[in-house]
């Protein structure tokens, strides 16, 4: 059965997107700067234009174009690249200001079924995340949302950004386990294909409005996914965690 | 004021002695195997012949005379070392055995203010392992004991073993904090004084039965550290944590 997890011991979890909500966590903490700064931008549309520099900036450090840096080194300088666009005067912005602003990405609300289906979860399987998030970034997002997190793998601990195959070894290696006796729990398919491509289990949960109401991406389980879900509670209906 | 933590954003936790009783935990989980393989020795004495070749073991990594391993691999070769000493039957036992018995380390009680302390503290401050125990081990010792850990630093995170100085510096650095801002907690004076060299603050509780009723060390601080207390839930009062 696809949905036996028997010999699973750890569910690592992608968290932006699948855990919490970044768009609406982001525009909520930008909406004062863009005012004061009088940049003129919906809040939600500049969310979208910081959070559409991140992959291609992962992409950098996959590629080995620039040495491993966390993640919020990259979010620094895509905010920097975003604002420029609109024209921000840097000589008035003060340089703490820019650093609070970047913390956004530390304090978004956990998905309204997250705190509950990852509690139920942890009843049977250790919980982590499984993200391209810093170590120090995921444990304030988990202090924030009230995560029930056992552990923090991912990028940092690997020196490696998802999807390369090593994010997910090591993360299992970490906790003491192969890899097919790991879940990665995503919204993302490209994640969930690395994932299986290195021989986790595979869970995707369907979020159609991380990028909003006109979300095209990832609507839809695009391989037979170990387990698919509307909500993190109802995975851990799938996965016989009441 | 020496308890003066408002600039100390995470608690990092020596682990084995401080927050959990090895001693009696190892003694409880061996009693069944010497009684089956007839291996005469107490429980107890066969724990702290077991846990004394914990420092020189480490310290062969620590010099360099050999790589990073994990410390399960040191316990692993410390078990089969005490066992040879006392004339077991290696043909007899099945490896199975061995590696069931050196996971006594992940199964280990809190000491009995442990929950309650850490849970207060909690409150207040970020808190992790900063152990020389491995992930896996750190996340089994959690789990069994209800540890509300955020995060796991320590000697594996660092690829180095305490009291080396970069074990301090690299779990502060994961938590994006610099070192005077990471209060080190231990019933260990030397673990103490090589976090406090690093930079780190300093939180002393005091274990005088670590080592049974015979202890002769560490029954006293031995420097004036920033706390000293007789139990966790006595240092969440000495920090403000009610």
């Amino acid at each position: 059965m696809r949905n036996d997890f028997s010999n699973v011991g750890f569910l690592g979890f992608d968290v932006f997107g699948t855990v919490v909500d970044w768009r609406s966590g982001v525009a909520r903490a930008s909406e004062a700067f863009l005012g004061k700064y009088a940049i003129d931008l919906d809040p939600l549309a500049f969310a979208d234009q910081w959070r559409a520099l991140y992959q291609p900036s992962l992409q950098k450090v996959r590629s080995g174009q620039r040495p491993w840096v966390k993640l919020e080194v990259l979010n620094r300088e895509n905010l920097e690249t975003v604002l420029a666009r609109h024209g921000a005067d840097f000589g008035a912005i003060a340089d703490t200001e820019l650093a609070e602003l970047n913390k956004a990405w530390e304090r978004l609300d956990p998905w309204p079924d997250a705190v509950e289906g990852l509690s139920r979860l942890k009843r049977r399987f250790a919980l982590g995340p499984l993200s391209n998030g810093s170590i120090s970034g995921m444990l304030h997002l988990g202090r924030f949302g009230g995560l029930p997190w056992d552990v923090i793998t991912g990028a940092e601990l690997a020196k490696s950004y998802k999807p390369m195959p090593q994010t997910y070894l090591r993360s299992a290696e970490s906790v003491g386990l192969r890899p097919d006796q790991v879940g990665m729990v995503a919204a993302h398919n490209d994640d969930l294909k690395a994932a299986r491509a290195a021989g986790l289990r595979t869970v995707f949960i369907r979020r159609p409005h991380e990028h909003g109401p006109g979300q095209t991406t990832d609507l839809q389980a695009e391989q037979e996914w170990d387990v698919t879900a509307d909500s993190l509670t109802e995975a851990a209906d799938a996965l016989g965690c009441s």
